[in-house]
């Protein structure tokens, strides 16, 4: 079988728990969430600024469900540079764009000045994880209490070398308001200047320490319905940014939207379009191009295994579809990566094919070099 | 320019004004809602139930913004049966899929005795309209506070001679709890007893009287995101009955979501799926086949303008899309219906122009004949 690469629009770095030890004064990594976990291992108490959060250990996402393994059992190279080359290579997966693990650490710290060292902290260990290899497009965590300290931020990781800058899809409950909302224009402009890609990763709503994200149904089918849902929140953060004007003030800022699939790409294009025409009478502000033309140009998404997603660059004129392992999560393709790439490219056009798997990732970061195989 | 025929899966009555104090006892008419407009004709007092609400006139619905004038002024067809075959024949809408004008009507009120009276009364209005044209299929509405009051309705409407029943995407706030919880069986299951097909038109979440339903963003763009989060309540409805196994448990039921767009479908599927295995060890209950053949085969839906649905058909695979134009309301296809069938299926194979205009929705309803000039 012949090995299929693919840049990944979607991988996952894991922070290493002495990262704000290492990195912060004592008074400020002493404010920083900690979890002292109770003796039975079934509830945890989380301190962070100042609170203190009792919360069930989140089993699900950090250990396995089939075969009880920890993420780093799993997947020995999550966190470790070197090793991790080996995994890509093994599985195919050539450049990976990388975001922070999606956890506790930033939602419930109401001190931006403390928001904003952690960010650096983060930032500065993600550069030199980054510094090992071509092939890894790590994430700027970008602190959102204040604006002026998230323009700070992006302009310090570019000159850091960052290409791309991760957002949670709601920013926290400040005064600037949701993603639609005026205040958050200098961002947008420091994205565009700098030329970093605004990274969306889906699943990252702000929620408190004391609450698992992303549980919206219990009972019958809950699972299933809980992992549905989280796909919603990328679609409303880049309408949001369509719909109040942000590509027209910034036509060269690109946004990629990760793990939420593909194909609701030229769904959500249709429907803007709809709204745009059919409510014309009532709609503010007046674009200068069709909303679609905006989403088709300007964002960007990854899937894993959506068979509709290839069709969607296929069929639908979608360019900017492009594959995502979500390594090393369990929803991801570890282990079954090439199963999964012959799967869905096969039967397709090599074009299209390429597209998907490399060109539209390549677009996003041109200097990414090509795999070994195909350019 | 040929006449382009198609079948509608979403379209509108309007009730008229004096339905309920002219079928209903004068103790229950005085309970249902009525509405006493401000001398400034700005704002309205709601009377429902023995409650009150105060709320401003929502122009936008009944008035058309660019116009200004009512729904019934804009299209004198919409709520007599005679002129309304006048308009669908110069429109070249055929058969139409027709709900009840989505209002105030049913959710402010908390006596089931009185709701199911109101949807006796609403029930008994729509199947005379029906009555008037075999390209009417008319929605019986549902009472759905207690389910013997649902299932009871279900009865009498397919006896009646009801081919679909409208139901809301979220159930009313009762004990039952939303349709993915077990509660709900006996409804799925007289509706498949009885050949109903389960009719869901989106933007019908239950809200008060006093709250504008629809209303999630202000601000910049914030019609447009509106108009969006509108298709996400279909989407849910849909997923919460294959997920909790309804369509392993009644194979015969079919579903159609109306308004809300078709490209979702595959890729709903697709996530669904990606959820179901890759989540596998914590999934209840476990189903018989993928989630995705479930939607393919189960669910129906229904888009104006999006251009991508075709595709949804033509290149996913999703034979279920079927058009809809929305009639008589602002945001559909009256008055550009066939400029809209041209542009939508001029370029397409006649196979599948074939499918969407006509027959996806006759799969649903064979009992309807077929237009003039396509079979």
């Amino acid at each position: 079988m012949t090995k299929l690469w693919a840049n990944s629009g979607d991988s996952h770095l894991v922070e290493p728990e002495n990262l704000f030890t290492e990195r912060l004064s004592p008074e400020l990594a002493e404010r920083m969430p900690r979890s002292v976990k109770d003796e039975d291992g079934s509830w945890e108490t989380v301190y962070v600024d100042g609170q203190e959060f009792r919360r069930r250990m989140p089993r699900g996402m950090l250990v396995d469900p089939e075969t009880g393994q920890t993420m780093n059992e799993k997947a020995p190279g999550a966190n470790d540079p070197v090793l991790r080359l080996k995994d890509l290579d093994e599985e195919g997966i050539w450049a990976e764009l990388m975001f922070p693990s999606i956890g506790i650490w930033s939602h419930s710290i109401r001190t931006p000045e403390l928001l904003a060292a952690g960010c650096r902290a983060v930032n500065d260990w993600a550069i030199e994880f980054q510094s090992h290899s071509p092939r890894y497009v790590c994430t700027a965590t970008i602190p959102l209490l204040r604006v002026e300290d998230a323009v700070a931020e992006i302009e310090r990781a570019a000159e850091l070398g960052f290409k791309a800058a991760f957002l949670p899809v709601t920013p926290p409950s400040t005064e600037l308001g949701d993603f639609h909302r005026e205040g958050w224009e200098p961002v947008w402009a420091a994205l565009e200047e700098t030329g970093t890609v605004l990274a969306y990763h889906i699943g990252t709503e702000p929620h408190e320490a004391d609450t698992t994200n992303g549980i919206y149904y219990r009972g019958p089918g809950g699972a299933v319905l809980n992992y549905v849902e989280t796909t919603y929140g990328g679609q409303r953060a880049v309408s949001k940014m369509i719909a109040s004007g942000v590509f027209d003030r910034h036509p060269d800022l690109k946004v990629i939207v990760s793990e939420g699939g593909a194909t609701w790409g030229p769904f959500i294009a249709d429907r803007l379009d709809e709204a745009y025409r059919q409510h014309g009478a009532v709609v503010r502000p007046k674009l200068s191009r069709l909303p679609s033309e905006f989403l088709y140009s300007n964002v960007w998404a990854s899937f894993q295994h959506d068979r509709s997603a290839v069709q969607a660059c296929a069929a639908m004129g979608w360019q900017n579809v492009t594959w995502g392992s979500d390594y090393p999560h369990f929803e991801g393709t570890y282990g079954h990566t090439q199963k999964t790439l012959h799967e869905l490219f096969d039967d397709v056009d090599p074009a299209v094919s390429h597209r998907v798997r490399l060109g539209a990732f390549k677009e996003l970061f041109p200097h990414v070099p090509d795999p070994p195989t195909e350019g």
